[in-house]
């Protein structure tokens, strides 16, 4: 169950920093209603990029990754070799939620030591290598996969069962090789893009590995799918969306994504892509420039009590704070009393999850007196339902911020001229000319 | 040696996004030149928090930190209770350069869960607990100490020397514990604060356990003060806060700290509570209303390319990106040739240092092509004696922009409500009027 608690944004508590929530929910009912309508009919249209609202659908292909888990028990160590959308949601649900045997290693750089230290640490007849790219093209995971594809080749005879490829089913430079090679190879939908994927099998195959309740976390996705259809005053996404809307043309160019929670240490991360990627933008859909974004910050709570949090209160009005608080521990850890530290008696008795929970509220009413607006999303627990609802939440979130904002929240232009430069001082060839301007401007 | 590359904050190449340098510099000298004498001379007054600039010559600690290493060779895992700036610099330096056999965990949060299966995971007699906490009233660390006391002396006849405690050499409650229990304790000098705190024992405890070369990183320490205490032109530290002096004068809020390295993952947090909590202050030394701060974003290449960058490039113009480079491999990879995969022929024969190298030229490149000021700090190599410039050197533009600012950069009163909120609703003696004020506004 996932809830949302909007006081600390309310003009009534924070005064001219804060909204009237009531008159702008009035105000903005025909816009988010188009935005609705809007997506829920592009959805047909693979073009679109909105295939990620009918991927927890798709029963069928879970399947095929929960067999594909049972006939390979073999695996003591996963290596997944994928960057961005191909790694960070498989990363943030299995530090949340997953459970051993099998350990999960994500390369997601190119640093070399890092990547010979994990080697030497890896016996290949025990590993499992999983590529991840859509296109196969990306530099990056495609150098690692070479390096692994080359160490597993060397190491054993039937290296081919070491490796699983999940790529587009049609297009790119993976799907080939791999049918080439007989490799597994599951499939990225056309109409998905990186940073929504976590419910297809660039979540799922690893998160399989991890023992993650795969159908509990697409029943959660689908519960979110639910409220996203339905009217403005129960759609919790439309009205997330229309919070960071409001903030956003108060000015506030800052959003704080601060789950309560250790497990959830990743889930930041990957909202910060899903949210950065998608909205930060140079042009509308008109092609007008807007430059559109505000721009995701990391926290933990309570960890960066003691890091960020000053700056939060004490710093500019520039910030809307997103705080997620789990309402229910799985297991709780009493705190003992001890003799000559009578000073902590407050917390003699007391529990873990008391302390965790009393900050995060103490932290909410601290920042809301600085007049610094925040809200909290609460989960009723930390398990794949709760976490497969929240991440679809955060999915249409973005969606509708996209649409509000006539901005195409599902490509990324801007990352082409880095990869350019890139290959040109890789001296890739065709890329001669941009070379010679690299280093006519002192770059090589 | 740590070197700065200034070229894509020019306003030659990035336009009236960009500043004038030379004409900068000059203007800035004397309030910069102020400054450094004004910490240089303050500095010998504990009051001012100034400790940290004279850490690195103490060798006489340092000796007594590593002879304690020495006696203590059982140790397999060490448990460092710690929060914020007890926490982040030795998990930075650890993940960037520890090396086995110990393992370092660090609990930092008081989630339930994560604390249980770590228990669940060590045993008693090959485990170290450092406590650390300068006053001793942290009430995340020390509810975790009162059960990781306890859990050692349920399972040990001689649990204290499993304890080793870093602690202010008088006040606080942890002291007086530590002295009735015969524990060893090290000390934070008084004059020190936590997120200042790397190259004393809250740092070189856990890093001596890690087999950091600790007389490289207090060497390295050294060398900044150095600069820090040259004239302007040769001033690194003075010249990077004027950077980030001007774009903050110029309107950008956010300060993006980019290192191209997975092994510096930790690095940015470290940054970001030392930027964020010395620099965000409603009041200004004369206790004037100011709300500074910039807002310090993570983020790590050439991951975040494929996650941040987009928005780095084509959202608004809010931000100044800081870009940290290595200039050399400890140990590089090449990449081999794969039949099948020629499309990505430009990688074959080609080392993971030298893409992983290009991505970062490319994509400074690519923000200064985007108008979005980024300047680069390059180490020579990741060693203890680089990091340890770099750290000093981030403590040192820390300061100064305090000084330019004229804000206390050592102390953090914003954090004291929510502290005061949390005593009141754990049910604290004498915070009942505090509770009931909190019952009245809805929280509990």
């Amino acid at each position: 169950m996932l809830r949302l608690n909007l006081t600390n944004i309310l003009s009534e508590r924070i005064g001219e920093q804060g909204v009237d929530w009531p008159g702008a929910l009035a105000a903005h009912t025909q816009s988010l209603e188009a935005a609705r309508a809007a997506l829920w009919q592009r959805k047909s249209d693979p073009a679109e990029f909105l295939g990620w609202i009918d991927v927890p659908e798709d029963t069928e292909t879970l399947r095929q990754v929960l067999r594909y888990r049972q006939a390979n028990a073999w695996v003591q160590d996963l290596v997944v070799l994928g960057i961005g959308g191909s790694a960070l949601g498989a990363q943030a649900v299995s530090a949340a939620l997953g459970k051993g045997p099998v350990r999960l290693h994500f390369v997601d750089n190119v640093e070399p030591e890092p990547i010979l230290a994990l080697l030497r640490t890896l016996d290949p007849h025990k590993t499992l290598v999983n590529v991840i790219s859509k296109s196969g093209s990306t530099a990056e995971t495609m150098a690692a996969f070479l390096v692994f594809r080359q160490w597993l080749e060397l190491g054993l005879t039937d290296w081919k069962k070491h490796v699983v490829v999940t790529t587009d089913p049609a297009k790119g430079i993976l799907r080939p090789y791999a049918q080439a090679e007989g490799l597994t190879a599951f499939e990225v939908p056309p109409s998905v893009g990186g940073r929504f994927s976590v419910t297809c099998p660039v979540g799922t195959l690893p998160l399989a590995f991890a023992e993650v309740d795969l159908e509990g976390l697409l029943a959660g996705a689908r519960k979110s799918n639910e409220q996203a259809r339905a009217a403005l005053e129960h759609n919790l996404p439309a009205q997330t969306a229309l919070i960071h809307h409001l903030f956003s043309r108060k000015g506030k160019n800052i959003v704080v994504f601060m789950p309560y929670s250790t497990r959830l240490r990743y889930l930041p991360d990957w909202f910060v892509q899903l949210h950065d990627e998608s909205l930060g933008k140079m042009r509308d859909r008109t092609g007008q420039e807007v430059r559109t974004g505000t721009t995701a910050v990391r926290a933990i709570g309570t960890t960066d009590q003691h890091a960020q949090v000053q700056l939060f209160r004490e710093g500019p009005h520039d910030k809307l704070i997103n705080i997620v608080r789990l309402l229910n521990p799985s297991e709780n850890l009493e705190i003992p009393a001890v003799k000559g530290l009578e000073a902590l008696d407050y917390l003699f008795g007391k529990s873990f999850f008391e302390l965790l929970d009393a900050e995060a509220k103490a932290t909410a009413h601290a920042l809301a007196k600085a007049k610094q607006p925040n809200y909290t999303l609460t989960l009723e627990k930390l398990d794949a339902y709760n976490l497969g609802w929240l991440l679809q939440h955060l999915m249409w979130q973005t969606a509708f911020l996209g649409e509000l904002w006539n901005i195409n929240a599902f490509d990324q232009p801007g990352v082409e001229l880095g990869k350019e430069y890139t290959y040109a001082l890789m001296g890739r060839k065709g890329y001669e000319p941009l070379a010679q301007e690299l280093r006519a401007e002192g770059v090589e």
